[in-house]
């Protein structure tokens, strides 16, 4: 084998994913053990297909890296492919192509679907008699990693949930009769990203009022009377909800929206937030609104937590250092030293222990009520989101604590 | 009467409507004809009950002017309130506690409704022999007003438009398959907002490949036929679509929605882009999502243009000086003296000109297939953004040429 790297990105985009991109580039090319580096177009679909650039090439100027790292969702592409449980022609041409461009290193930028994909390439690589070291870089705005004390994306996507709560309160605030404004997130199982909502909240604002996680079963009722209880003593409402929120039963609460309607109704109602939208508006009447953040959420270059990008970076820097230090089916985890100030290493964990887990919000995280979060999670998830854009935010509704 | 001043907001929220509050309270701190400055909650109907603060008090502390600049929708709150065509008891209230609080200069902050009542509550004032100077201050996200270049409110709702734009596109070209993003960008009549998309176009972002105006009737097989051909070349689409586009009949297009479903599908699916996303769907299978950008394209602070809050400040500034000068019945206009350097100018215009009228994108600002902007228009909208957040944004989909 030659001592070429290859590398790849995979699942959903975020805003910092190419940011660990730029960070392996250029340690590969500070790495002297390292020749070329190479990208493969679109994850594991670009190595099956023969779809690969030299990175060498293309990022012969310096600036490009700058301009990279800010460049958010997948500057290589992205695939939903996953591998066969037992190896198959796709793992034997994978292999084929990594000993035809002589790689040594084979590194895959993912969630916990692409921990498994470097888990089982690795394994078979062994098998194979192939001296290729694999190394998972984590991504993932769902923040759902076990062994990483969170992961690159989540803290620009929660920043995004937290800003973007406060300007739409503000907006939400202006007119002097009830109004209830629901926010749904992304998260279909961990609801990091919905909780990172209380971020919001300052000495002037005091939304969101109620938040909805997939850890906590939905109970209508419950749900009613919450709204109703505030509804008492303000007239603004804003309502933070996981796409992914289950009724007691297990069963999503948007698919029983969709069970409610025809082929039409399918596409547009299938959300948490419209079903909660509807609720209110029967049983109250209040002036109610959904607002879906969709692909925006992850994909806000311009509220890119500046924490988030370094440590995306660094990731990238990390991964390199650990292939050429000998490392193999490692993920790069980052790890908390603590969290005032901030501070945090990085080391090579097992990525069997990362693959197809799902790490949700600690029981203890979410306060007893189960539709708010405790202290300990505005800790943990603060340094993450870096700078404040409006720490001074000033609101003037004088009145607004008697009539909202 | 006395030299007193009061100022209130009306309509719909902007990012910047508070700038130009803070440039009202500045200047009339520093005109040493004004004595106190008044400020109304939630416009006319803080007027009517009562609900007037001493801005004097609240401001004494300068930096808080600082904030109130940068914090968006309406410090003061807003309302929907519409004076009788004929005076009515309203009117005598008003006049009743504008004299009582000594009031000589009255400041209404609002689109093309709001410059209706400055017109009717000036005319009242003047039969009613009341010397109070009424002002109107420009403020709509629309961009609908006549007689002035363009409004505060505008450029900033424009620069989240197209940021978004980018981040979406950047987002949605990661997969190697065709996809369809439909865009739904607020203007029921006027396509300002939706056609100030065009400016997320740089050397690496094609899109919005397609864009929908209310002022063009909207034609299904035509649309059918544009993303069909557009299909044939690349495989990421993204639509900029007004939610007040109309079919030839002048039926708007989400009324025809409405009309197909029951009570709960009318609140989901009253929507122009979930109307386009059931089309594609329908006809061609293509994977296809909608995004609204809903109430943060007119509150997102975070995205607000330089040059619009320092418009809107200087329009609160320019209210009081024309007030103070004697100028009656007249609104502050934004006069352009060129595009390049870009250079304006502020005059007073009649406010009966301005009330009750919308103003459309001029014909020759629409390309001649109706479905994208000249030149010309971009010349127009460009300086109003501000500076771009990132204009050196970097893609890499190296085959996006080919394949995309």
């Amino acid at each position: 084998m030659g001592n070429n790297l290859l590398i790849a990105q995979s699942g959903g985009p975020t805003a910092v994913i190419n940011a660990s991109l730029a960070g392996v580039i250029q340690a590969a090319f500070d790495q002297p053990d390292i020749d070329k580096v190479y990208g493969a177009l679109h994850g594991l679909e670009g190595v099956l297909n023969n779809r690969i650039l030299d990175l060498g090439n293309a990022f012969s100027n310096p600036d490009l890296l700058e301009k990279l790292k800010r460049t958010p969702a997948m500057a290589l592409g992205s695939c939903r492919f996953k591998l066969a449980k037992t190896p198959d022609k796709n793992y034997e041409k994978i292999a084929q192509t990594l000993r035809e461009l002589k790689i040594s290193y084979f590194l895959y930028n993912g969630g916990n679907d692409s921990m498994d994909t470097v888990d089982k390439l690795s394994n078979y690589f062994e098998r194979s008699g192939m001296d290729v070291k694999c190394i998972g870089i984590p991504k993932t705005i769902d923040n759902d990693l076990v062994e990483t004390d969170h992961t690159p994306g989540y803290g620009s996507a929660a920043r995004f949930v937290a800003q973007s709560i406060r300007d739409i309160y503000c907006d939400s605030a202006v007119y002097d009769r009830h109004s209830v404004t629901i926010v749904e997130i992304m998260g279909r199982n961990a609801g990091w990203l919905t909780a990172a909502s209380v971020l919001a909240r300052s000495q002037e604002i005091s939304a969101p009022h109620l938040v909805y996680l997939p850890e906590k079963a939905f109970d209508r009722n419950s749900f009613l009377q919450q709204v109703e209880k505030l509804s008492q003593r303000q007239k603004t409402i804003i309502i933070a909800v996981s796409e992914g929120i289950k009724f007691p039963s297990g069963e999503y609460v948007n698919e029983d929206t969709k069970s409610e309607h025809d082929s039409f109704g399918h596409a547009a109602l299938a959300g948490s937030g419209r079903y909660l939208e509807h609720m209110i508006r029967t049983e109250f009447g209040f002036k109610t609104r959904t607002i879906e953040f969709s692909t925006l959420q992850r994909s806000a270059a311009h509220l890119a937590s500046s924490v988030d990008l370094k440590e995306a970076y660094r990731c990238g820097l990390k991964a390199v250092e650990f292939a050429a230090g000998g490392y193999n089916r490692v993920m790069v985890s980052i790890q908390r030293i603590s969290d005032n100030p901030y501070l945090v290493k990085y080391v090579p964990v097992d990525v069997s222990k990362v693959a197809n887990k799902e790490k949700l919000i600690p029981e203890d995280w979410i306060t007893t009520n189960g539709i708010d979060l405790t202290q300990d999670f505005i800790n943990y998830v603060k340094p993450l989101l870096g700078k404040d854009p409006f720490p001074s935010l000033f609101m003037f509704l004088k009145e607004d604590l008697k009539t909202n």
